[in-house]
């Protein structure tokens, strides 16, 4: 029996709207309930990001970290690792969720060579297998972090070096083979460093060429070890770099299609990189979903008046209705999707419990956004409005137009000689307005119930 | 008896949450419901914008107008002005508010000369005067429309034009008449084009010093002809021109503290013009209030994702619980203030009843926004928060600093020896995940009752 | 011989920069200068731009039209449309361009049935032929307004609209036509309504799949009657609407490609809607032209730190040398591209010669553009740079990397024991300083010859 | 004498425009050279900024610093304190500029209680004294560092903690005492952590009144010891905390004159900054000269596209010769005021080369600046312009409007019956695209001699 790391804190519960005020617990998010089908934790599946919650110290462009781990007492950098396993299962189990994800760097410190390594790792791995035997506690995505060492400086799978390039495949080999170790349900590239500080000395076709060509190693050599995870790209549109290959969801997928990776990849979308791509993240996940090119989610939020990624825990409820409605919409987050907070407490909020309450609210906003969107979609709200709208299309002219027979010939006949102020503008508006008010209702009817 | 405008609709009335959903009614705002001390009417004064409501035709910069109003068939433009101020009456019994706002140019086309259209805009002015007697509407500001004319095109009372800036005295002069005979309770200035497009050719000083003594001309002229309304200026960033000299609150208390105007001006503050500048509608509303600068509220939302002014009618509840706030804590939204809907409806929203669905979100989420806030104080949530989190400061050596009775050399032996772990960060923390978890809480709670 | 409209300009000359301060002519365009193995004229193959420079009055969202123009007398649409065609073609021949564009309703005024519509326009197209005989000024593109009319108030061929839909595709039928009559070498879409004004009432999908209908309908007519212009979208983010489909150059290739249109479709681009994308211009010219997209240019500037398009005359000689270097690496502008001037004098330089000083510093500031990029190519100087920094791929581990024949387990073996220390940065850093500085050396030596 | 640490740069020389290309030396920096009646030396006053040249590693928020620098040996802190001094003064030496700036922390290592810290301190300012006797070297600017550590994680002098404003305080106080015997030339604040990370738990107004004052002890305590500095407010908007309150030059004015700050402290205003905040640094400069309270300049640059502060090196000639021109219209930067490089080499520009191009580029990019504003002060362009354009209120009615004696009614009388054509719009206008085409004619032609 290890330590207790998360002292005074007991599994959080749902204990409700009404009695809830600052205690510990959920107030929407319930999870076995069934809502729309499938039990809320079925549709959510939500996950904690190891970076954010366990490495984070809270730092900033011009601070030191503030944060106050309950591990912090260990300096050798193995203890620590170690520690921080016990710490996070224990975090799990306490605050019930059934995915975790990480980086291969935030597991482990890095040795003299990457052989030493990956040896520093396996030990961790070896510890987080035991555990899920015994809690079936899941990993939603694993990943490699080519970012932080300066040897990344100028990208890992798009650097000019071939050198760097070389040991960013060396190093994403080990993370395949330890996604297969945890069983992975997917796995995501987050490009921070592929992109471009500099327009004039960047050779971006030859870059581009060399990342695909990257993806494809990386898809063979899964096939190879028998790794079946779904493959994600994360779009984030410029921060580090001044301009990153994956800018937005659209551009990735062009990308994808360019270089023939759009059958084994999908997208990891987030909310907070869509806001600074100039997108809603509603946006993001449309443009994915009619794709089918929508994978997972990484649950954060923005501020829009803010420049830069600062990976807020979710609590707009607006976001979260919008989200999840396109969710709902798909019939779940994606293949082997889930919702990941990339997001992190305040600075000024570095007490431990904070990173409980910021689960708590990240969790309870995505809960109250899928029962709102459930709501709205059993009463038919949306779909009802939208047929409407685009009735015009579902006979007559319309339908020929639908159906590819009819040619600007025949459809100039039918407009040629009709006077203009027949044509104005269309009888049918768009009573916006209204449907604001109507989304208002749904919010405080379905989650005062 | 003139004829019916706003056929097919009845007196909006108070119908509640539960039993709203997409007909015409309120759902929050009941008005004489007696809450914080005060009815919802006297608390929120909304006021109709005679430009957005009855003249604005829904165009944009590369669209023209999609308005349908029921006073089209006018051509003359005196008819159609007088049509439009029955309508207007209409309108305002219609949706039950109390106060109206308008620019002289909204009222009346302009004549030949400046008497002409003086001439022009006093009929227009005599029909409401008579309908102020019979139904009660206040105005709650009138102002001057100083920047469609091209004349203005480079300013008005900044214009680098001495005729200019004499024509646009003798205009306002017009307007502090008429502003005494409607009694307004405020007078507003908005200096769209009070600002440069290029400062390689403006004097900044000598245009600031121009418009500074344009205003004490006005102060004075209704001193003369006892006219009593709060004067207000209205900031707003960039556009039309590329930087306009009232940019946000803070600058333009700067301003009237430079040219001793701080004593007879106060602030007009607008939700989308805070996003442009970069701010929140609350940052601007705080810094208004602690000044003591508070004056009137323009209600709209921006999206914050686009940069230009879109004056969409308020329904986010996250700002109008937000602005309510400030505004509760002021005790009013003003000495004489009120919430102006500078706000229309989105151009496919171009039918009649379009305008009735956007002031009803806008009034019901300004209500619920009034409910939230003041739910919160009187249970003292923020009030406790803050009060805890400046409690340092109210003993020892925290009071002798707010006393002033502290130099640096008591200062300095305070800590000069103290070790740095205890001073490594403050134990009590700020949870700001929590208070989000609280405020979607009360959210809830409060609107569901 | 008709009446002289522009009174008091004479041809603009190339005049040279040692002579030129505020007087009319040319500092760095100098037509049949050959560099870089053309003539100037053929690498600029400048257009004006028939909407800003002829038809637009200069207003903005708040104010009325300031220009005054020569034709101003004329109050008959047909009479002025017919009279604005001298006056354009006598501009052309003062300025000394050899290209012009316009959208069909720049040309001529609505009538009251699309067939009227048609012959009004006719007539002007009559006009216009015979003057091209004369004087040999070719159409560098095309296009048919599809945003200004009510009717396309959600949109053309995106509108839910079907009837709005046949309205549009009427409508483009008979561009089609006159683009054939005057020989355009282009044919251009901006689809500024098509895209959403809110994702809740929009069917994504089913639009994308209108409008690529409408693109094939549009290529298979022109293909019909034998009007061999390339075709060409112009991506914009987010002006009028919220959110438009063509949002940049990337995402825009993404749909070509999704609906098999890339290879009759490429691209026009334009400075200020990039930056409103949150890219540079280079960006979006650099995109195009390694995925063979590149079709033309649309010359202007945007001033980043305003949200919309302000389409200025470009002046800054950066972001026309960052421009022409992608053009002199591309070998022209495009197949059949040009630059063309989407650029508009400020509101307040509303005179007639405005119009001649906008053309001027825009054409100087491109062919400045090139003389610099000419220079940087024939020195190698960016060549250079990017072979050395990219050679480590043209050897060893990179060359088996580039060809395809290196796999994972290869490249781990090259690194797996290779001490941190040797890997920690690459040695060959990027000094992007000094490639700043060395610019300005080449602007500066380059312009002063 | 020390070991040498910028080994293989020799003295960077003044080698004029035609013969540099990618050597070390100036273009257009040649400090003795007199130019609008002073040596560019005494215009400009170049600093060097400890904490960006010789203690920032290049680390960016998602990456490991990759700094490589010649001191990087030494592994105590003191060691390499003491050692960078050395080092810095040879920077200082072979760049050939008169001035530096730090921070408190930029320059020694804390120890475990503030005296220790100050023992640290003090030990590293022994050396910088002895090296400014034998170097003539001045100190531009000092100032504290009171955003780095978590303490000061909710503010310095408006935390809410008493305790973290008494250590703020007992810090400062130090640092004043330091600047005297360094003989600083101005002491400055950048309040980084002064605003607010929420409103919902903050005390705007009393924070306000703490940070007053704070600064009110400051100034007491500096005249106590006898340190003359001037002292400096510098604006930031918003990184690292949501808001500062510092926004802009206007806000901070507002601040001054509210708590009569306004004799004693004047603005430092930084280029990126201002664009952070949707100014133009030119703009930000502008306000601050007209108000009296221009102190000293940071020379950077952002990228507007790019949401947070990213300190380049300037390079862009426009932005310099705007700043330029303000400085030459003030006669000087400041009382005491220099530029100062708040600039870093991009985070793939590690080695220690690029840290002299970088300042290079800067401080040539100012040089051409200073060049070309004095070129267009001497032969009058932008002030026969301004004079020009403002000239009708220089009599006539104008005069009177300027000097008090107009009032409304004489004002009315001048235009109540003059037609509207008359006043259509005024004849003079404002060709700002005839502006532009001069200014890149200066730039040329200046800097081409």
């Amino acid at each position: 029996m290890t330590e207790e790391y998360w002292k005074g804190i007991n599994k959080i519960e749902y204990i409700g709207h009404q009695d809830k005020k600052s205690q510990l617990g959920f107030q929407y998010y319930n999870p076995d309930e069934v809502i729309g089908g499938k039990k809320m934790r079925d549709w959510l599946r939500f996950s904690v990001a190891y970076w954010h919650t366990f490495d984070q110290r809270l730092v900033d462009n011009f601070g030191d970290g503030t944060a106050q781990r309950p591990y912090d007492k260990y300096t050798d950098p193995m203890d620590l690792a170690l520690a921080k396993v016990d710490a996070a299962f224990e975090f799990y189990d306490k605050l019930g969720v059934d995915f975790f994800c990480f980086h291969d760097r935030d597991l482990a410190p890095e040795g003299n060579t990457l052989r030493e390594t990956n040896a520093n790792l396996d030990k961790v791995v070896d510890k987080i297998v035991e555990y899920q035997k015994t809690t079936g506690m899941k990993v939603l995505w694993n990943t490699s972090n080519m970012f932080s060492n300066p040897r990344f400086v100028n990208g890992a799978a798009t650097s000019p070096s071939a050198e760097v390039y070389t040991y960013a495949a060396a190093q994403i080999k080990h993370s395949l083979e330890i996604g297969k170790r945890v069983g992975s349900e997917n796995y995501v590239f987050w490009g921070g460093r592929e992109g471009y500080e500099s327009l004039w000395n960047t050779d971006m076709k030859r870059e581009q060429d060399h990342i695909a060509k990257f993806f494809h190693m990386v898809k063979d050599y899964a096939n190879e070890i028998g790794f079946d995870a779904q493959f994600l790209l994360e779009p984030k549109p410029k921060e580090p770099t001044t301009h990153q290959y994956d800018f937005d969801a659209a551009t990735t997928i062009a990308f994808m299609k360019e270089y023939d990776l759009d059958k084994d990849f999908k997208l990891n979308l987030e909310g907070n990189h869509a806001n600074l791509a100039g997108h809603t993240y509603q946006h993001e996940i449309r443009v994915a979903r009619i794709a089918d090119m929508l994978g997972s989610l990484d649950a954060n939020q923005g501020d829009k008046l803010i420049g830069w990624d600062i990976d807020e825990f979710p609590s707009n409820l607006y976001e979260t209705i919008a989200a999840m409605t396109e969710v709902v919409e798909n019939g779940s987050i994606g293949p082997r999707g889930g919702l990941n907070f990339d997001s992190k407490p305040r600075r000024s909020s570095f007490e431990a419990d904070d990173l409980f309450y910021g689960h708590i609210v990240g969790m309870d906003s995505f809960a109250a956004g899928l029962r709102v969107a459930v709501a709205m979609k059993e009463d038919g709200f949306l779909d009802d409005l939208v047929k409407e709208r685009y009735s015009s299309f579902d006979s007559g002219i319309g339908a020929e137009i639908d159906n590819g027979t009819a040619d600007m010939a025949a459809l100039e006949k039918q407009v040629l000689d009709m006077p203009q102020s027949e044509l104005i503008t269309s009888t049918h508006s768009d009573h916006l307005e209204q449907i604001k008010d109507t989304i208002n209702h749904y919010m405080i009817e379905t989650l005062s119930k």
